[in-house]
């Protein structure tokens, strides 16, 4: 381990014991403190992400990419807006969830405390840097991020900022951390430092996050893959489902909560797989089905078994037909990452059987699986989507950046 | 990967698939059934680990060692009544924690599920192996044990007899499946099984644990390390600290809420530390101080730095001494596990910044770390007591073997 990585996460460390003694009011001031200051170094910021967008040029990078690398006056605006909406969000630390007097006198409360020190890993976003530690510093957090190195100097730009912004409001500078050296092992060391780190967040491709799933000892939580699937029950409202299938999977094709496969009742498919390929085909969709599905259209291409298991984030889809609610299920439980399913039914035990026996972080009847998203379920913020079962599932607001302590008020006692 | 650990795991995923269709009634019935066939199956138990006993005796093992793997009649009737006491506690499984209607009339709910598939790796007790089905079992899971080798015939008989349990009750009985391979090899193995299980609970000793943590990608649930301190502050009733002292050091030492550490102001040093060494010497602990303390006592050793990070588990315990509230706190945040620390202190002001501070699963005010426990914290059971911060902290009832999942009822939306 090198010292360069040590001392990252001691400093961090430190820094969260700090912020454990600030109130709500002293962060919220920080947030717009930290807000102001991006303002007020715009022209830097904007010099510095010119540097990585001519190297990115340079090296070839797709213009998607390059897109999402590029700052401009209004996305800096955003970005400072942004922190200024955390900051009018409630505060979710020291909320005491419950407290109870046990038979020998003890009380016994458990509260909502900090996690302490959180690592993001992401990709060449630079927005992430501002939006990940005003989440994280709203619930007294230290934060240590790890950027993508094509957005290294826009990177280094906004966490100077941020900093000068927290010196301005006399709070520890130390609360955000940047890994500058973007060398590759630095990322493996980063998954190491569980003496330091206490949870680790990766946000992005598909490839990123499965790396620091197997290499972490840090605990992990996993965010983001979405192979989700819209179920066209025998009892769907079929022109429902093709206006929420028409939504789920062209609204943003590039989004994990995005359908990427379809499953529809045989007794349904003769009438609604034409539907769904004629609405379908005005937005260019690819659409790949089993023999079954390719029987009732001729626009429907053969799909291979890779496909069931695919997210597309594009503008191709999946169609499986079976012969039951069991078979539904079932195929969806075998292919689906864990992040949002849908039935599409009018009736009632369908429904619920649906909801109950899918196993996924968000489970709709009758409405778009577009929903899944911290600002639609109306957590005001998100730090991402989780696809997995432990601490936090589905979109993860403020909460899910805390954990709790007990608390435990005695006069005395001792135990028999 | 064995093709043997891949099937263990996709069998227990497939049963857990059908555990979350049983209602809490026949989940309860199940644990009544495996209850009875324990005692039923007794004298097979017991032949079972007679064969362990003998071969753990040919191999030297020692007796402290014997004593956790012997298993009696008695003993295994507590394990049948432990089954009937976890069925007649309440069901967390299916509790809708929040429920909200969003404007465009969608409806959220946030539901208690199970987890899906439970992996427990432990050391040679056989009495975990029943406990810790039924727990799993209760909360909806399937669980997968792999118990030490040397206790390999016990856990066999004793999973034969929940099997058949299982059997009678009408239930899947892959919901408890055994790693009879008790090569090392499988445990190693079952660590990297991520698409089966969805959690890993190691319970043993710190090596076991780290182990685990080490080379786990299956999100892991650190239990049991506990290096505890009690600081005894300048506002301390001193007689109180002493009786606490003693309850938390001599009660029981081998237990991970034992305190291994105190801390004392040193206002209150001269005073109380003869007062500490006179009542420990009853109950012949060893005590090792830095020099301050050994100042106050001809009986305190000299401590070395390894002792402030040593979970004794034994009738040692360390002193240091300190100028302030805020030494103390650092001191505790720079060696402790993350697992319960206690303030004897009289003043309303450093009681509350103590607890703010010091950063543990439980912090105590004027009581014994001792009460760290599912059952003495009003749970009515446990799996074990978390050092770490993601999911669950501190002792883990049956709510820890549960996640949620979101379940959304729509009419029709679709994002805009």
């Amino acid at each position: 381990m090198s010292s360069y990585m040590e001392t990252l996460g001691s400093r961090a460390k430190a820094a969260s014991r700090e912020a454990v003694t600030l109130s709500a009011e002293e962060r919220n001031k920080g947030l717009l403190f930290v807000s102001e200051e991006l303002c007020h170094e715009m022209d830097a910021i904007l010099l510095e992400n010119q540097k990585d967008i001519h190297a990115a040029e340079e090296n070839g990078m797709k213009s998607s990419l390059l897109d999402r690398l590029l700052l401009t006056e209004q996305r800096i605006t955003d970005m400072a807006a942004g922190l200024q909406q955390i900051a009018a969000l409630e505060d979710p630390v020291g909320e005491v969830l419950s407290m109870k007097n046990r038979p020998n006198g003890l009380r016994i409360g458990k509260r909502r405390v900090p996690i302490g020190v959180v690592g993001i890993i992401y990709e060449s976003r630079p927005n992430v840097t501002a939006d990940a530690f005003g989440l994280c510093f709203k619930t007294g957090n230290a934060v240590i991020l790890r950027g993508g190195s094509d957005a290294i100097n826009s990177n280094k730009a906004i966490v100077h900022a941020v900093k000068e912004g927290l010196r301005k409001a006399k709070l520890p500078q130390d609360l955000i951390l940047l890994v500058e050296d973007t060398d590759r092992e630095t990322v493996y060391e980063m998954m190491k430092l569980h003496d330091y780190i206490d949870v680790l967040i990766p946000r992005g491709g598909a490839g990123l996050i499965s790396s620091v799933v197997q290499n972490s000892t840090v605990p992990v939580i996993e965010t983001g893959t979405g192979n989700c699937h819209i179920y066209v029950d025998e009892w769907a409202d079929l022109n429902m489902a093709v206006d929420i299938i028409e939504n789920a999977k062209t609204q943003r094709t590039g989004v994990c909560n995005a359908c990427e496969s379809l499953v529809i009742h045989e007794r349904a498919a003769r009438q609604v797989i034409p539907m769904i390929v004629n609405r379908l085909k005005l937005h260019q969709v690819i659409i790949r089905g089993d023999e079954r599905a390719c029987a009732y259209s001729e626009e429907v291409l053969p799909a291979q078994e890779e496909d069931w298991g695919t997210e597309y984030l594009d503008a191709i889809i999946s169609i499986k037909v079976v012969d039951s609610l069991e078979a539904a299920v079932s195929h969806i439980n075998k292919y689906n990452t864990g992040h949002s399913e849908a039935i599409i039914t009018e009736n009632y035990r369908n429904a619920l059987r649906f909801q109950d026996e899918v196993d996924a972080a968000a489970v709709y009847v009758n409405a778009s699986t577009r929903f899944t998203d911290g600002f639609e379920f109306g957590f005001g913020a998100e730090i991402g989507i989780s696809t997995q079962k432990l601490h936090a599932r589905g979109p993860m607001g403020l909460e899910a950046l805390t954990t709790y302590k007990y608390i435990i008020f005695g006069d005395g006692q001792i135990r028999k």
